[in-house]
């Protein structure tokens, strides 16, 4: 997968000669060195010279050094400074504070603040949930990390997790119009954090967490759920779980199986795949096998660690045991929320006919999804980059938005499944087919209809 | 002071008969009824009838509902709904979370959030200070309190308070552009706030503490100075401190005296009390006596609070002891920042000619500001009704402005004391006489001059 992308657009600064053929002469370098040209400025311009922005998208930071390279190779033609887009949208941050209320004359500062805004204290001191109506906790959620398991990247603390915080909260209000904000915590201590969030609460009408390394992040949002008055959710399990479902929902439709009979293998057993295998079987799917690095959880599988004792003691009920290739023989589907490239194209091939495979492993899913679209009939990963991408974007703005307007204070694996189930429905009947399992990320029905789902249901 | 203020602003839904004069009895009859009328609209109108919106200021809660039964009162007018304007413009709150840059396309969620977020966390992973440049850091500041010292209303507990963190939010990006998010702690124990502001300090640039009760308040700033890599302000001290020093300054001007030779009274000892002698120490004062609940602190005072014992060994060279009453007799200055009424217009005619009374007590001053005006040349309050309002606003967003824009790390006292000469400086000498010794809150040249003065000195 080496083609330049968004993620790694530079825009060159380069000084030429003031005439049409240099500034193509640029154009035409970038383009030989594989650089994919988005668009040509003209920075300045004098009688005996010209400088242009030329924007282009690269495939990582070593092929922009060397389009920069190619350019100034060019006789009369210089780079002045090359930099770098995706940092220059992170300056300064990515989200805002801003004022829902006129602060211009002294009317407004007495209502919105002293002295009139006393009276609006004493309200909420006397009828508590008198908060949600007149403060921002109506709108308001937490993004928690303490930066352990940030995208594939791991432990790289509170401070480098930010700018993920960051986006999800922009994500939250483009795409459900909550206001999040971001709680990056300096601390690993599960106590401690459980502690953080309880006595920040007061503010947020739900806790989003995010990115918590596990079996840390297990404890920490079962005794928030159990304390908070607030909805708590940890997107990593149950935002992905969401949208596989509703993904398996439409895959099964696409092949004409019902989820009671298939026979499903999933391979990873960590936060995502727990998740995963509750609201599966929520929605009544009976045959799944659970893979993690050592093969098959069956009931011989002793282990101390209570979310693998769950799936030891709720899949598996033939009591397979064996490694992951020798499970998949005859599967129907295949989840993979493990490691990237552990499957080949022919471990796919022994599947059942009619296959369904989703490998979300990011950014290199467990099978090559060509190779594995070679035999499976639906096939879905991760990655933007393919058909079918299964994307926690789709669940917790719609997610959230639907519990903010009902005041839930609990979330329950019913209004998980509702909300999957919701997500699948946006799929017409005639949009449906094997590459369209899953409405894209900027189909504005999604977080609608899951909001209205939640709503519903809470 | 019984007249209707912009705090209680009610707008009375009334139902009457379709003319002009039906229309005009209404808002006599409010007028009558002692509203200060500010407007009609009219909401819906047909053939038979009319149904008008009555906007007015009223007094109070009780003399809005006496108001309603003016209009009732009328033959043929009913009030359908009185709505409260203060709690109308509360309701969701008053600050939201708003996106900088655009997620409508593949190509922004590609940078701002996954995969091109990943760099930007490598790098600040890499180079830590980088967090300032390539997140919200840069610009925004924690709002903290627990909740216990809210404006005059005490200890109301932290989802009360929010309505007024919320609105400290919404000054600090009006009059500073600072992105301020409210952090109200359900914890009054110190330790545990020190830990939790701390902790989440990853998201900060600076850390506001706000309506903390004495005198765990002074712990509390002290200890996390001494531990943040991040500024550590605590407004209702050094805020107060700013303000009070810069209309003293200008009030000196006025009467033509010294600091450095004045004799200053000074009641109350808590932390703006506090605050405010060390800050007026610094600017040269040298003859100061305080005052608390019984009488001057001198030598032969003997306390185990360390703030008052600093107070003990740092004012009243002469060693007065006696009642504040005893104290003000021929004293040039008196500054109240403890409870209203304790003094009499008698008691100020006791003081040195050209006497400054500063009466910051909320709402009502220490003695009232008209009986002091009798024979004080320059009288200040906290209140916006009467000329010379001391208001923190008018130094926070500045300050904060100028701290954030130099990455600043600590807040020293010269750095207040520049604060608060800049905000005196912005009233010009052709300005400058007993009724405005202090900028107004609307004046946008105070934020300016305090950040510029705060980043040439940080």
């Amino acid at each position: 997968m080496s083609l330049p992308s968004p993620s790694y657009t530079i825009t060159l600064r380069v000084e030429v000669a003031a005439s049409q053929r240099a500034t193509s002469t640029v154009v035409a370098a970038v383009a030989d060195a594989g650089g994919a040209v988005m668009g040509v400025d003209i920075a300045h311009s004098t009688s005996h010279g010209l400088v242009v922005d030329v924007t282009c998208d690269t495939i990582d930071a070593e092929h922009g050094e060397r389009v920069v390279a190619a350019v100034n190779a060019i006789e009369g033609a210089e780079v002045l400074k090359s930099s770098d887009s995706t940092f220059l949208m992170h300056l300064g941050g990515k989200i805002e504070v801003t004022n829902k209320v006129p602060l211009k004359t002294r009317r407004d500062l007495s209502r919105a603040y002293t002295p009139g805004v006393a009276r609006v204290c004493l309200a909420i001191a006397e009828k508590p949930e008198d908060a949600r109506r007149l403060t921002i906790k109506r709108n308001t959620v937490a993004v928690v990390t303490d930066g352990t398991a940030v995208l594939g990247l791991g432990d790289i603390g509170p401070a480098a997790a930010l700018p993920v915080m960051e986006g999800k909260a922009a994500l939250f209000k483009e795409f459900g119009g909550v206001d999040a904000w971001p709680v990056c915590l300096d601390t690993t201590d599960t106590d401690e954090i459980v502690r953080i969030v309880k006595a920040i609460a007061p503010v947020y009408g739900g806790v989003n967490l995010e990115d918590i390394a596990a079996p840390r992040c297990f404890e920490i949002e079962a005794r928030l759920r159990e304390e908070l008055d607030i909805p708590v959710f940890h997107d990593d399990q149950h935002g992905t779980a969401i949208v596989v479902l509703a993904a398996m929902v439409n895959a099964l439709k696409v092949v004409d199986k019902k989820l009671e009979d298939v026979r499903i293998v999933v391979s990873g057993v960590g936060a995502a795949g727990n998740a995963i295998i509750r609201l599966l079987k929520a929605q009544g799917a009976r045959h799944i096998v659970a893979f993690g690095r050592d093969g098959a959880l069956h009931p011989g599988v002793r282990t101390e660690d209570p979310h693998r004792r769950w799936i030891v003691e709720n899949t598996n009920v033939d009591g397979f045991a064996g490694t992951l290739q020798e499970g998949l023989k005859g599967a129907d589907v295949f989840v993979g929320v493990s490691a990237g490239g552990i499957l080949s194209g022919s471990d796919v091939a022994q599947m059942a006919d009619d296959a369904i495979v989703f490998a979300l492993a990011n950014p290199t899913p467990e099978v090559d999804p060509q190779e594995a679209a070679e035999t499976a009939a639906v096939v879905a990963t991760g990655r933007s980059d393919y058909p079918n991408q299964i994307n926690n974007v789709l669940a917790f703005p719609g997610l959230f938005r639907g519990l903010l307007d009902t005041g839930a204070t609990d979330i329950t694996t019913e209004l998980l499944r509702v909300a999957a189930v919701a997500i699948a429905e946006v799929v017409a009947p005639d949009e449906l087919n094997s590459a369209y399992i899953i409405p894209g990320v900027f189909d504005h029905r999604v977080a609608d209809a899951v909001a209205d789902a939640v709503r519903r249901q809470a």
